[in-house]
Order: structure tokens, then sequence, then C-alpha cells
């Protein structure tokens, strides 16, 4: 049995804590937040669970094995620090960090002390990315172009930008369900209102192979799409979150190259580029919910001190790209490197 | 009555041919094409227009006012200068010119002789788009971004990049529609066939103004998707080709500002920004054929020596766009200054 | 404060629950259900409410004012009677009764007591269906037809047939929207499953107007179709439900007649049914949830002594037409006569 | 080299004369039509076609062996008759006659010339419903129900209903794809126009297998919708024209059987009927023009003497329907019988 406690209790804490509440191994001892009128319904609700707004009262509870942190992001660090340092395993919302060196000495501390840190990539636990990552990886060939458009009429955050809040779903997503890691980035965005950030970004992500990957995150869209085109050498895929049921349809698409008949005033022997196209398929995908199932791994990895999908790596590399396209996003869309990922021995 | 010659008769000159036939006051006396097969089956369905492979039998017959150029892009400066020189008005396929300084020279030839010419900017002879125009310059107060997108599986130029065969359209449209003029362009992109132009392709447009615009072209794509959404600080909408009726629905959603509630850690008296959502609207539109009143405009501009609503000028921005694109997408999407419009005394 | 207690804590009890427990003068004191491991789960969420397997503890307690009723149809009749006999007023579930004499005397027992006695037609409580009431009543002119399909893979009802499944809610909206009743029905349907009820079937409703309606309801369809077409003089309405924002879409659409070009062979001044086809508008919505707006409803309803929008009257001719239509599909379609409604004096 | 007549120059002529120009072992020699105007564009595009106003040039002509006719429903019987009776094959518009016994007479006129009898029944040669056709037979299993819905704003017709101007596409699909023949039909409608035929229709059909079908049609909906479900004991398909590329999906859909858990209060060793949802299914259909398929395969017929898919059979079963339809709407949606087959020696 693994004690958990659950630090944040606004959006989408209470998430959590009735996905903790369901998990049969795991034990939701704690929940903690500032504010108390959110505390009281819990309490209602969760009987059984010690309510406090005191961080110490969780990490000082000997019974607690691990926390998850659902608290601002410019928060995260320091809180799953405190944690790892108490010698609790962290899952920790997205993004991991607010900067790349944080993530870094978090990955370090867990390490340090055999401790798992989980980042919540929800979308990688869900049926449709999952296999999303099968068919890229078995069906498209090579993989020529990774396109993703998430936008909506949202809510505007005060502290961070429509990248560091939408697009963190689309680069995780990315990095789950293809193998190539980013070379650059470049971006471009834009705040419609005075003294806050971007609402609207456009993200192009550079690869060391002729893979191109693009995404476009808005905020302020009077229409609502989640989609993703994945073209690739073999076959193509598209994965549209609001698809009721058939959120991932394959296409038995491409190129094909055929001989070109001659013409007047054109060069002879030139091969002319057309396209095939076959049948589309959608597969059934596994409905459970993402939430339940990335939390009981995670419980999982703390009893059996394995490594989580979305580690602290995983997380790592999403905040090393949306740094970089926070730089190129304030001088006009310059090409920023992305640091080698580091070749362990 | 308005006497005309149609150059070129493969993909794009049938269309022309059938249009100028329906209009009263235009006649169709030349069609030229180096491709004897393509004008055995004009012949027999239009017996009184006369057929040749040689340009200058329509550019002598003094009784051709006007001739319309349907060849490939690499040959409508020469044409089109033949045509202007020889004191026929000219019709071309966008884009106008392969270069912009080409397409310098043909507006400088036309306003020398007095001639019209005017660029087959289709789009904006449409309801859909004349709507569009509309709304923007209405309904949508300060227009915040421009976002079109224009994919599908569709053939490969050989010629032409996927920007200069689809994004010409989406330039095209936006010249019409909003009032002001990119400072920058940016462009990213890639070939994914050895020797080929680009098949996939991103441009983000810089201006003066609060405004961004961006424009996704792919030739690779396993779904056809026509959309453009607009965003304004009254309105927005959103323009889909692809629906057989309700092409432009009109949001009146956009963003509020509320004195947000303190919360504890939080900076008191912030605003909170968020949206409002209101009713939809999709007014009925005009479903003449765009290229028939296109020509219908430019036989009456022929015909009064007045100035098409596509104009050299039009055809020459647009180029000007696809130009620094296509220098930006050369150097990993470098920033291009476009060069500020002569302002006439 | 008004006293509830629910009766039936099965598929439909828990959002009974959760809805009385969030209206301010409403107390859920009970909840009473034959199956103990339901209600388990019941106490830790709910620690204050009472749990009986016995309906006698709630109908015995005196500071219960008002049950509701989610258990089996069939036994509808018996608890609200038994509820009504004890001085409570009664929220159902829909269909009321399993026959329309059963739902007559629950209105003369509602009555003859002053209690409130409501039937469950939750989405007459919609900000769509609302909207698609006023819509139908202000702008449609006169109603020509009223068609809904109301069709998915759903799990097959044991007790109930398709119709008393899901057309009861087509019933319900159209009961509520349209001013006309209904002067005689005909079904056809089918099982396809050997000793179980009708798994698809179709009514036809025929007024004295010239309106026509019709309903297509089917548990076994591989698309979920949740869509109300009503044609009238003046406009058109779309009511479709499974639009995540734009429920409800008015179109300008509608017959015209023009005096018809004589032809040969054609008799001469005859008038060419034409149609004009003008705006689309889609209206916001109301996004309150429906089952909310209804128990609160309800609870005023037992406060003030009021009738509720879907009264006991509302009830019973939802199931005169359920009761005529299973007779008239038992019998191949044939048409089945409605019973005239009592004209109070 | 076969010579042909087409008879009628209206909406659907122009087709005709198109389709046949394009077929290498077809000759158009003559079109036929009351209208002169008409002509007179056929003239200057098809200058080798001799044109009449009187249809015994047509039938007089010895090069001529077969007659496309395209004319008013009420006159298809007449024209048909002479046709056959001066030796040409024939191919007639849908619906083949406007009663069952005409369409019997030509039948027996057709055998006894030895000559070709074919309706246009054009859907059917369509990719999509030869698809469905092969979808049903190998994959459906047995066919549980064909629901099909033909809605737009259409031009009304002056002098057939709404039933035999759109339903006889349905009925004329549902022909050729299902095995099973209707034993019965009924039919509800009405029209909302004075002195016009019906607008709105509703037809189920009757077998003696547990199939049921029902066609709604209407020429007053706000929307166009064409669309029709077919389920299955083993899949489910849905065929909906209007999609631009996947008309055809099958569904792994269906119902399961399972024991259910005894529950307090119902019968023990119920079974539960539930449903399973597995992967869907678009395949790549056939893009070639119906009409010139169609065409191309009467062509072959008159020379080879074969039978067409659709022959006279086929429309005299769809006009049985369609009368027997319009017997039931006169009759308040009577149940109507339709006669046997004449099982042939």
């Amino acid at each position: 049995m693994i004690g958990v406690g659950v630090i944040g209790y606004g959006y989408w804490g209470p998430n959590l804590v009735r996905n903790f509440s369901d998990i049969p191994n795991a034990e939701l001892r704690w929940v903690c937040d500032l504010q108390t009128e959110r505390l009281a319904r819990l309490r209602s609700r969760y009987p059984a669970v010690q309510i406090t707004e005191d961080i110490d009262d969780v990490l000082g509870d000997p019974r607690v094995d691990a926390v998850a942190i659902a608290t601002p992001v410019s928060t995260h660090f320091e809180i799953a620090m405190r944690a790892l340092r108490a010698g609790k395993s962290v899952f920790v919302e997205k993004p991991i960090t607010s900067t790349a060196p944080e993530a870094q000495r978090l990955i370090e501390e867990a390490d340090r002390h055999g401790l798992v840190l989980a980042v919540d990539h929800t979308f990688i636990h869900t049926g449709a990315v999952k296999k999303l990552r099968e068919v890229i990886r078995k069906d498209l060939g090579e993989v020529y172009y990774y396109d993703s458009v998430r936008v909506n009429l949202g809510l505007f955050q005060h502290d961070v930008s429509v990248m560091w809040d939408l697009a963190v779903h689309d680069l995780a997503i990315m990095d789950f369900v293809i193998g190539a890691r980013p070379r650059a980035v470049s971006a471009t965005g834009m705040s419609h209102v005075a003294g806050s950030p971007e609402n609207i970004a456009y993200l192009n992500l550079h690869f060391d192979s002729p893979l191109i990957a693009h995404v476009h995150v808005n905020w302020l869209a009077p229409v609502k799409i989640r989609r993703t085109l994945v073209g690739g050498s073999s076959k193509m895929v598209v994965y549209d979150d609001l698809e009721p049921s058939e959120k991932i349809k394959v296409y038995d698409r491409g190129i094909t190259l055929d001989p070109m008949a001659s013409r007047a005033g054109e060069r002879k022997n030139q091969m002319r580029i057309g396209y095939r196209a076959g049948d589309m398929f959608a597969p059934q995908l596994d409905i459970t919910e993402a939430l339940g199932s990335e939390l009981t791994e995670f419980v999982a990895c703390v009893e059996a001190g394995t490594r989580p999908t979305a580690d602290g790596e995983a997380g790592l590399r999403v905040v090393r790209i949306l740094e970089a396209a926070s730089r190129s996003l304030a001088r006009d869309g310059a090409l920023m490197e992305l640091p080698q990922e580091r070749v362990l021995a």
C-alpha cells in the first residue's frame, strides 16, 4: 500500500483525488491547499482524508510515500524538491518546471534518492495517443511531417503563455509518439492583451531527418480544434481528439512516382509525382480514463522502484523546447538550437 | 464587343473558354496551345473559335482586344509582355509572374499603353470571400490574427513549390480581405521527394499592427482542409470553403476583462482575462461562379479602361511575399523584410 | 426547506442525489435502494444522508416533503401512489407509468391531496430545447413537420422497448415545443433478439393540422444521431444534440411560389414551387445543467404548491402515445386514435 | 457500333448526350426535343448530331439501334413502347413508368422482340453502392434493418410526389444491394402546398425475414442528408453520399448476449443484451462516373443481346412499391401487400 498526498486542490487536484481514491494499492492520506473553502467540500466527500494548509504535515508523515503536485507552475520546482528531499516520490503537473535547469536538478535529486519522478503528460496515457504511437511506429514508414492544432476559446492564463499551457500537450504527445528528437525550434506568437502573455503561437520544430513538425496553439479561436496530422512514406494518420469515437484514422495514402509522358516544352524522362488513395481504417481504442491509468502506473512504479512512461527526462525534453521556443518568440522567430541530450555511458 | 484570345488550353484554359463563351459582350476569337490533341476536342465544341499553335496569330489579330494567359508560370512574363506590346489587355493566371521585378515591369508596360492588366485571383470573386471581406471590415473590430490552412492530397507540381501553387490563394485572399500589408515574412517547409520543390510549408506574416498571420499549405495531407480563422477584438469568423453552404460563420465571441478575485499567493487587482460566447451567424452567400464574375469584370474593364479588383499591383504584392517566403525557407526560416510599397504622389 | 428522499439508486439515482445536494432550499434526508453495495459508496460520499432498504423509512419520516423515484418503470405507479398517499409530493422518472390509466390515477391522487406530481422529462429543461420551443413558437410560422432521430449503439433494456426507452424523450420534447396534440399514431418496429422487446421503431404522429411528425429510435445503430428537423412556413430549425455548442440552427428557408413559364406540353399559368435559402443563425444557449434546473423547479413547486412544467398531465400525454404506438406496432402499423384530452371546465 | 438516339433534352438529357459521346462503340445520331431553344445550344456543341422535334425521325432511322428516353415520367410508357415496336432497344429514366402494368407490358414487348430494356437506376452504378452491396452480402450477416434518409431543400416537382422523385432512388438501391424482396409497404406523407403532390413521405417496408426497411424523403428540409444505415448480425454499414471520399463506413459492431448477474427483484438467468464496438473501415471506392458506366453497360448489352443490371424487372419492382406506397399514403398508412413476383419456369 502506497501512502499518497495531494498538494494543490484547484482545477486539477480534485481529479487526482478522485482517481487516487479508486486505486486499490494507494491510500490517499493528505490533501494540502492554501484555500480553505476548497477543502470544506473535500471534507464531506472524502472524510477519511486528512486536510491541511501546511505542506510540512504531508512531507513529515512517514506513511506518505509519494506526493502529487498540482500547484501553479512557478511553484513546481520548489515543492517537488522539498518532497524529494523528504524522501517522497513525486508526480507533478505539466510542465514539470518553469526552466530546464530546474527539471535537471529534480531528475538528479530523484536519481540520488532512488525515488520516482513522474510528470503528468496525461494525453500519452489515452487510448488514442497510445494507438497513434503504435500506428506511427509500425505503419507510417518514414515520418515526413507532424502537424498539430490545439485551439479554442479558452480562459487566458495570467502566469504562462499559450505555449506553456497548450503546446506543452502537443510536445509531450510528440515526444512520446515519434522516435526522433528535435534539433532546433522557432516560434512566433502574439499577445493581444497588454501585459498578458502570448495567446496565439506557432512553433516550428526542426530535426536531423526530413521530418518537419509544427504546432499551432490559440486561446482566442471561435471554434475548438484538436487535430494532429502525421504523414509518412507509407501511410498517413489523423488524430482528432474531438471525434467521439473515431479519434484515430489511418489512411493508406501516399506519393507515387510515375515516369511522365513527355510534353512539348518539357524535359523528357522527368518523373511525375502523383498520389495514391486507398482505404481508411479507424481502430477501436481503449477508453480507460487516462489519468486513472497514469496514476496506477505511478503507484506501481513507486512500489517497484521502476521508471514511469513520462519520467523527469520526458518532462525536461518538453521544457527545453518550450524555453527555446519562448526565446525564439521574443526574437521574431529566430531559430534556436536545442541542447543535445546527454548520452549516458 | 471585346475580342478575346485564350493562350494555353491545359488544366484551366477550358474554364476560361467556357466562361468567355457565356459573356455577351465578349467574343472568343482564338485559342492557342502547343498541344494539338487538346485543340481537337475544342474544335468540335466551339466550331466558331479559331485554333492555332502560333501565338502571333492571336497577337496579330486586330480584332483581339485582350488575351487570357493560362500557361506555365515561368512563361507568364514573356507572353504577357508580348501581348501588352502588341496592344492587348492581359488577364493572367496566378501567380502573375515568377518574380517581383517581372510583375513590376508588366505593370509599367500596361500603364504606359493604358491597357488593363488583371491577375486571376479567382477566390476573391467568390461570394464567400466577398462576404469575408465585408465581415472583417465591418464587424471584427481590430483584427488580431489570420490563420489559413489549405491542405489535401494533391498532385505535386514539378515546376513550383506548394507555396507558389497553394499559398498564393491564401495570400491573394488575405490581400483582398484585410486592409493591412505585411511588413515581413518567414517560412519553413520541406520537400520529401528528391529534386522536387517543397510539398509542405508554413508561412508567418508580420505586420506593423498587432496582427499575426499564418498560412499552412501541404500537398501531402490525408484529408482536405480549406479553413481560415480570423479573430478580432469584437467578433471572429471562420471561412470553411468545403462547407456546402455555410462557408462563412460569424461568431459573436471574444475576450472579456474582469477584475480578478484576489486569491492567496496572487497579486491583488489583477485582471482575469475571460471570454464571452454569443450567437453564431452564417450569412447567405452569392453563389455566382467566381470565374464568370471575374471575366465579366475584366471584359468591362477593357471596355471602359478601368482597373480590375485584382490588378497588377495585387499580383505584385502576392509575388513579393512568395519571393521573400522562398528566400526565408531556404535560410531556415529567417525573417525577410518586405519592400515598402511605392507611394504614388 | 424541503425534505427530500430519493428512491432507487441505480443508473440515474446518483444524479438526483448530486443535484439535490446542491439545491439550497432542499435537504436530502434519505436514499432508499434494495442493493446494499450501491449504498456503501453513497455513505462515504454523503455521510449526512440516511440510507435504507425499506421505503417505509422514507415515507414514514414527517420531515420528508417529497420523493424522487428512479426505479424500474414497472414499479413507478405503485411507489408513487404510496408516496402520494403518505402525503409526499412526487418526482418520477420517465415514463411516468407503464399505462395511461395508472398515470391518470396518480394525477387524481396528487390533485386530491394538493401535492405536486412531476415527471422527469429532463430534456425540456435544457437550454437547447427551451430555445427550440421559442423558435418554433415565434419564428417558424405554421409548423409543417417534426422529424426526430435518436439512434445509437446502446444497451438493450430488458423490460421496455426502444420506444419506451428512447422515443419517450422525443415525445416529451415534442409535447413541450409544439402547441398541437396528436390525434392518432402508428408505429412499426422489430425485435432482433428472441424474447426481447423491439430494438428499432418508427412512429408516425397524425394531427388535425397539416403537421406530420415522425420519430425514429434504434438501439442498434453504428453511429449516434440525435437530430430533430422542424419545418415551418416561415423558417426551419435543426436541433442536433450532439453538436458541442451550436445545437440549435435556425434557417431562413422555405417555399416560394412563382408563376411558371409555360412550356410545351404543360398547362399554362401553373405555379412553380421553388425554395428560398437565406441566412442561418445559431443562438447562444443557456448551458445550465438541465437536471439541476428541473429539480430546483420541483422543489420550488413543492414549497409554493405550484405546478411544474412537466406535470402529471405531460407524463400522461406521453404515455398515451407510447401505449397507442405499442398497440399499433403489434398490429402491423395500424393507425390508433388517441383519446381526446379531458377539457377541464 | 451502336447507333443511339436521345429523346428529351431537359435536365438530364445533356448528361446522356455527353456520356454517349464518350463511349467508343456508340454513335450518337439523334437528339429529339420539343423545345427548340434547348437544341440550339446542342447544335454548336455537337455539330455531328442530328436534331429533331419529331420522334419519328429517330425511330425511323435504321441506323438507330437504341434510344435513351429522358422525358417526363407520364410519357415514358408511350415513347418506350413506340421505340420497342420500332425495333429499338430502350434505356429509360427512372421511374420506368407511371404504373406497374405499363412496366409489365414494356418488359413483355422487349422480350418478344429480343430487345434490351434498361432503366436508369444511376446510383447502383456508383462505386459507393457497388461496395455497399458487396459489404451487405459478404460481411453483414443477417440483415436486420435498412434505413435511408434523402432530404434537402429541393425544387418541388409538379407532376410527381417526393416519393416518385426521391424514394425511387432508395428503392432502386435497396433492390440492388439486399437480396430480399419486400412483402408489403405502408407510407405516410403530406403536401404542404394546396394542389401539389406530397413533399414529405415516410415508407415502411415489410419482409418475410426479420428485416425492417424505412425510407424518409423530404423536399422541404433545411439541410441536405443522404444517409443509409444498414445493420446486420455481424457488422453494420453507413452509406453517406455527401461524404467527399469516405462514403461507405463498415463498423465491426453488434449485439452481445451475456448472462446477466442476478439482481434483487429480477428473474435470474436472464440474458443481458449488450453491444460490442470494434474497428471501423472505410474502403477505397471506384470513382468512375456512374452514368458513364451505366451507358457503357447498356451499349454492351445492346451489342451482345444480354441483360443489363437494372433491367425492366428492376424498374417494375420499384414501381410496384411506389404504387403500393401511394395507395397506402392515400389511406392513412394502411399496409399494402405487394404482388408476388412471377416465378419463371
